[in-house]
């Protein structure tokens, strides 16, 4: 039995709170990467729903928890995924939701944030700084705060993910996971680890915010001052001490890679997968790119975790021109 | 009760013959095209499998069928679709399968039919030419062939999604779904006009390509002398009877979309929703464009019926400028 928080009778049940609509997410191999990377690639796409990430998955859990207990309001601090699954989900159960936001989020997250009815208070900071923000408004209006990776719902829903990756037929070599706060990480690789041990969790982070990597090596958390990377949404500074106890049980490695490398794999898969990306969904196929020999003929299967990004922003970074939008011009 | 070639419980029935890796693609609400379109629409996705395309529900079908009754060996005609995912379905299941299609195909539609296996004849001329070509490998070689459209499995493949549009909770004002040999029209129009017959059924073909919709309108068999039209899966100039007949029964419209606007839709749907899709696949954006008093405020579903492209047409068709592809630099 893998000890961390989780526990899989929890995370099975858990299934039942969550809107079907993220549920059971397209996994399979995609034909277009394998003669480039050397390697079968199977995707699970968490992009292909009404939030475009994962992070519905968790929200759903804590909303039907929050609206079943009678509760009217819930704050949270959001890279921009995670407020816009739980203003999803909260709306639905009469919840009243806050998010708490970096200025410098991408504006699609903000936005959309803001369009699903969620109050939306902006921090002159990075994610650190607005979680800071989130409890004191936690405080203040004496309303829950949910913390991504702390909030045991968080992990509890990325293992759902877990779940799908090993109850079909194909049998992966590796799984390699976007690592940020340990939420996805921690709650996939448990279910991985649980069901399909021999299963490697390689669990994938930037360079330029490297905090949960380097707590992982050395088996301590280990903050940074800063972060320098366009993966806005695995950009933390401050390792959750829990969430890196259960990333030291599940995960068998931890890599950094390059901004090259994150760049030329959200081209690789727009070209050759027919999809746009955010850069921290692309962190896996970074991974594959930076260490060719490690998964060379091997099956790995790699979560796209979100597709919320700016699309000016995303064609500068995959070397496309933009000409003027079409709606624009409609 | 809907009388076409279609029988409900054989559709039904027909869903266990195809690997689940097919079956319930992801339909859901693309917040960001909304603003943009005037009308809420859901995408029902057919681009995130192994062929990328619908056809597979049909070639499953069929190959099962075939390797029950023993037969070695299958030929069709194909746009290019169909042939990759008859190729993969009848490999898993030991059927030699040869593939007739225009040397004129997408690369990429070519390519993946050899990589799978299947053995690929080349005829210089359009599908309708493969058509009579691959009439003429089943004489010769005294094969089965399968013909889109006429055979049934290909209609029933396509009415498994139409099953899945009106199983969930969302109600839909209208589907638009693109209009080729009729195979797809004729198998989600039935579905949906079985279940849920208030729902309007709107089939779509580029001017460029009028053969099926100019025959809808007058009710008899029209051909046309040639196409002009980059929605290469959509190109036929000779429409069957028999599924005309059943278009006639199950769609409530059929219309025609400029090849402007078909450009315009696979633009929108990379930039408000993420996603490449070959030419086909954009014909039901195309008709939002064209008529957007017809559809405002409400919720209409689109099938994204495939997304294999060449990726220059693709960044020429939709206005970006590509740069060297990153696996070319790899």
């Amino acid at each position: 039995m893998v000890k961390t928080r989780l526990d899989l009778a929890r995370v099975q049940a858990a299934r039942q709170a969550i809107d079907p609509i993220f549920l059971d997410s397209p996994l399979y191999p995609c034909a277009g990467l394998a003669d480039g990377l050397g390697c079968t690639v199977s995707l699970k796409l968490e992009t292909v729903n009404p939030v475009r990430s994962f992070k519905a998955r968790g929200t759903e859990i804590i909303a039907s928890r929050l609206a079943a207990a009678g509760r009217r309001a819930v704050v949270c601090a959001s890279a921009g995924n995670l407020g816009q699954a739980l203003a999803w989900s909260g709306r639905g159960r009469g919840l009243d939701v806050t998010v708490v936001a970096s200025r410098l989020a991408p504006a699609v997250k903000l936005d959309r944030i803001r369009a699903l009815g969620a109050e939306l208070v902006l921090v002159d900071g990075d994610y650190d700084v607005a979680c800071e923000q989130a409890a004191v408004i936690s405080r203040e209006r004496g309303i829950r705060r949910i913390e991504d990776s702390v909030d045991i719902e968080t992990c509890e829903g990325a293992a759902t993910i877990g779940l799908e990756l090993v109850s079909g037929s194909a049998r992966f070599d590796a799984v390699l996971v976007a690592l940020g706060t340990g939420a996805l990480a921690g709650g996939v690789g448990y279910a991985v680890k649980e069901l399909a041990p021999e299963v490697e969790v390689i669990c994938v982070q930037p360079q330029g915010a490297p905090a949960m990597t380097l707590s992982w090596h050395e088996k301590r958390v280990i903050t940074t001052d800063s972060t320098d990377t366009i993966a806005d949404g695995v950009a933390g500074r401050v390792p959750n001490p829990d969430a890196l106890a259960d990333i030291l049980v599940v995960a068998d490695d931890a890599v950094l890679v390059s901004e090259r490398s994150i760049t030329e794999a959200m081209r690789i898969l727009l070209d050759h997968a027919g999809l746009v990306v955010e850069p921290s969904a692309a962190l896996g196929i970074a991974a594959i790119l930076e260490d060719r020999d490690r998964f060379a003929g091997k099956h790995v299967a790699t979560i796209l975790c979100g597709s919320n990004v700016d699309m000016d922003a995303y064609h500068r970074w995959v070397g496309t021109v933009p000409a003027a939008g079409a709606l624009v011009d409609g």
